[in-house]
């Protein structure tokens, strides 16, 4: 009996990369691209619980399926719904973190249990000229991107924060905003998505400066993946009114030059695992 | 009678810095502070016609009444509304643009007319780590600081912008978003603040992208005014939890290092005549 516990104490200790943290992450935007890449090299990389949330339950449940093909012993579930919503997300996030708390608790094991929080949710709104642009649609996009992020992590950090009652005491917090060149960099017709990534990447440096400033083990990162070949590429050439926007990402297709998934997603997961970026910083797929 | 029209226009001249356009201007903010240091300031400088928005219609008519003592052939009209209740805008915006677009008609005479918006509202939200936070605090700092002032400019593009029906051909725009240093630079317990503003900064540069791809004359300026001796400033060293930010802040009021408003709208009232900045760009205090 104690051999079985020991072999299976190895076996386990073998899918884990040698001095990775114990980690319990929450995807947002998991359903698909670039989203539902990261769940699966989370799962790849040894990852003990998931949590995944988007608004396709049954392209959702699809990822959650792929995950835990990867690795039986991961724990994975997903939430379904609409982080844009404001007045809908305390319901929605309620079930979300009584789960992560369960296995925040059970994490770590006298080792090191990271919470990994991954902000990859997030929609174009429409490409357009500030002066096509309607109320609605702004305030959408401005709720989807920018404030959902803000309450969704305000909500994180007060249940798993150090000043939370009946944490774990060696937690250590990751939180990673899928950012975009477009974050630092103004081009016609982007105003909606360049100025919620923008606005996410302050936010980002915003709260390294509150963990610095307390001591907490909270470290942040914006990470801009590379343009790549995903449905929002794809909606980029076949809306933006702008000829030369349109005309510069047809080139990068036609030329060869968009990043592969996985092969940003690799990079990502090769920070995450080094833990040794400087917390805040915006960090772009040609960085590293 | 020829001759006291022709002494009258002289007069009108006179009053007008050389080479200085025919301005109407719209100022948020404008009841108290930089807004209404600001409003006097383009009255002195011979604006035609000034708009101003503010919630408090009390002090919003105190600002007016001195405007137009400074400046006796000033137009000058308030209106009271709150920028941040994005269900309600559309109703405040409605007279303020029918009032612009009376004064953009008759404006100009031949020379250059220009419309200057200045986005001076905003407000500091509350200052605490992102762990403390709420989520409605938080979105009503997004709305009126971001979401606002993103909504109006739309509206003023769509209505006097390049592509509008009936436009003033010589009618110039300028777009400028009262910013901050916490723009470009995180500090503990301002992520609220820090978050819009570096959002606006953002929206600014888009709007910047868009007008020189389509060769509008709209040009934008993100100006970070200094640090002022303002009710902000009280607010902050009252309630912000960080006790080196507050230490900051004291040691500057204690040691005279604070910017007085009159300069620092000098400044920027010596940059938008000189017409010559980098559009899309953001100017601090200190860089001019």
């Amino acid at each position: 009996m104690a051999e079985r516990a020991g072999f299976r104490l190895q076996a386990e200790a073998a899918r884990v990369v040698p001095g990775s943290p114990s980690r319990v992450a929450l995807v947002t935007g998991a359903s698909r691209g670039y989203g539902r890449a990261l769940c699966l090299a989370l799962a790849r990389e040894g990852a003990r619980c998931l949590a995944l949330i988007a608004r396709d339950g049954a392209q959702l449940e699809e990822t959650a399926e792929a995950c835990r093909r990867l690795s039986k012993d991961l724990q994975c579930e997903h939430f379904a719904g609409d982080l844009g919503k404001l007045a809908e997300l305390e319901s929605l996030l309620e079930p979300v973190l009584r789960y992560l708390a369960d296995a925040v608790a059970s994490c770590g094991g006298g080792g090191i249990c990271e919470l990994l929080v991954l902000h990859n949710s997030g929609s174009l709104g429409r490409m357009d000229y500030v002066q096509n642009l309607g109320a609605q649609e702004t305030g959408a996009a401005v709720e989807l991107n920018l404030t959902g992020v803000m309450v969704l992590t305000q909500a994180l950090l007060q249940r798993f924060g150090p000043c939370a009652k009946g944490g774990e005491a060696s937690l250590r917090i990751r939180v990673v905003n899928i950012s975009s060149l477009l974050a630092l960099q103004a081009m016609p017709c982007w105003s909606l998505y360049a100025t919620v990534k923008a606005a996410r990447d302050m936010y980002m440096k915003s709260l390294a400066a509150d963990a610095k400033s307390c001591g907490f083990d909270v470290r942040t990162l914006s990470w801009a993946p590379g343009p790549m070949q995903t449905e929002m590429l794809q909606e980029v050439i076949d809306t933006c009114p702008d000829p030369e926007v349109r005309q510069q990402f047809q080139d990068m297709q036609s030329q060869g030059k968009l990043v592969e998934v996985d092969s940003s997603v690799a990079k990502l997961v090769r920070l995450l695992r080094e833990d040794a970026y400087l917390s805040g910083a915006h960090i772009d797929y040609y960085d590293v």
